[in-house]
């Protein structure tokens, strides 16, 4: 597989932090991602060990830890870039864009990039379906980075201090929570529904909910 | 301070469980709990060991496991029955309420108890402010429960099907957010401000959110 198949769409740290780091330590994260990636979809995430990954991407245990302290972490190893992209997406929305509007465009990934990832994230998604320990990672790691981002750029927006107006951090909450439902929804159908469009139906629900009281 | 300080009202596994739990596994628990609750409230979480908290309670660190397999479990030994409490509070509110006044009476709990478990959830919340792995389970696993039980409220209630309608979904991740940016709040202010005013200004901003784009 890994002289066949096409090369996966990782992020590249090179890209994010740019002579930071060196190629041979981005080759290297790329490499063992895909070796995880790979040993995930084949035999399950529990079952496989740190010491299968580095093997398949011939390194050392030893740097495989440095690059990613746990499995989940490699898993989510593509978390840091998303997260950028959803801040650099949430900063480039028009000022006078309604907030919800923005939230929604800038969580809605372009078509051509989720193709990209779409094997990825599916993958993801499967193993956190069925397994704790990447669901929690989910939650409280991956989840808890995107909720920060978007709680940061509807206050400045707002203009309030998300410690004293909760509507920051509830417009957080529950476009996290359409990512969910859109997600376990394109999960159940194993990847052949629409996943923006899931996407997008759910984000755009989050305005309506007060409807339901009236 | 085991004989002298009033007793803590933790959750008590003979009413959740009537006659499944003997009174004597049920004074351990809360032995446990209240050894843990000392030691993490003067030493800290991290630096309290388990063999610490088994000696305080005077029981085995095999009893210790068996009742709370993490430091964390044990933190939130309360979690089961909170939520069973807020499953009974959903369950009570009247068919023919709007929905969002129904999950917001339901979490919002009743001054007399609040004040019985103001001590245990400031130090849950101020623990979960100071220590990755405390927070990463409140999010993972009390959170993610408590928003399963508003999920099936709502969706019965609505009469949807919560993996086709993402509203009860949205409007469970709202609620959790509204919880956690007030529980901040009262954290910031050392639990000197009104929780429950807090958390009841909190929730009411969910169905006004929409007006933001109006």
């Amino acid at each position: 597989m890994k002289a066949s198949s096409p090369p996966l769409a990782f992020p590249s740290l090179a890209e994010i932090e740019p002579g930071r780091r060196s190629r041979k330590k981005n080759k290297t994260r790329v490499d063992l991602m895909t070796a995880g990636v790979k040993l995930f979809a084949t035999r399950g995430f529990d079952e496989t060990t740190t010491t299968e990954i580095a093997e398949l991407a011939d390194v050392s245990q030893r740097t495989l830890f440095r690059h990613f302290p746990t499995k989940e972490s490699l898993l989510y190893g593509d978390m840091e870039e998303l997260r950028l992209n959803l801040r650099e997406g949430l900063a480039a929305r028009p000022n006078d864009e309604p907030i919800l509007t923005s939230v929604r465009e800038a969580l809605i990934p372009p078509e051509e990039e989720f193709r990209e990832q779409r094997e990825h994230r599916l993958l993801q998604a499967q193993l956190a379906a069925r397994y704790p320990s990447v669901s929690a990672y989910s939650r409280a790691v991956v989840q808890a980075s995107w909720e920060r981002e978007i709680i940061a750029a509807v206050s400045k927006r707002l203009g309030v201090d998300p410690m004293v107006d909760p509507r920051p951090e509830i417009i957080a909450g529950a476009s996290i929570s359409a990512i969910r439902i859109a997600t376990r929804q394109w999960t159940a159908s194993s990847g052949t529904a629409n996943y923006i469009e899931l996407l997008s139906d759910a984000l755009g629900m989050i305005g309506s909910i007060g409807e339901l009281d009236s």
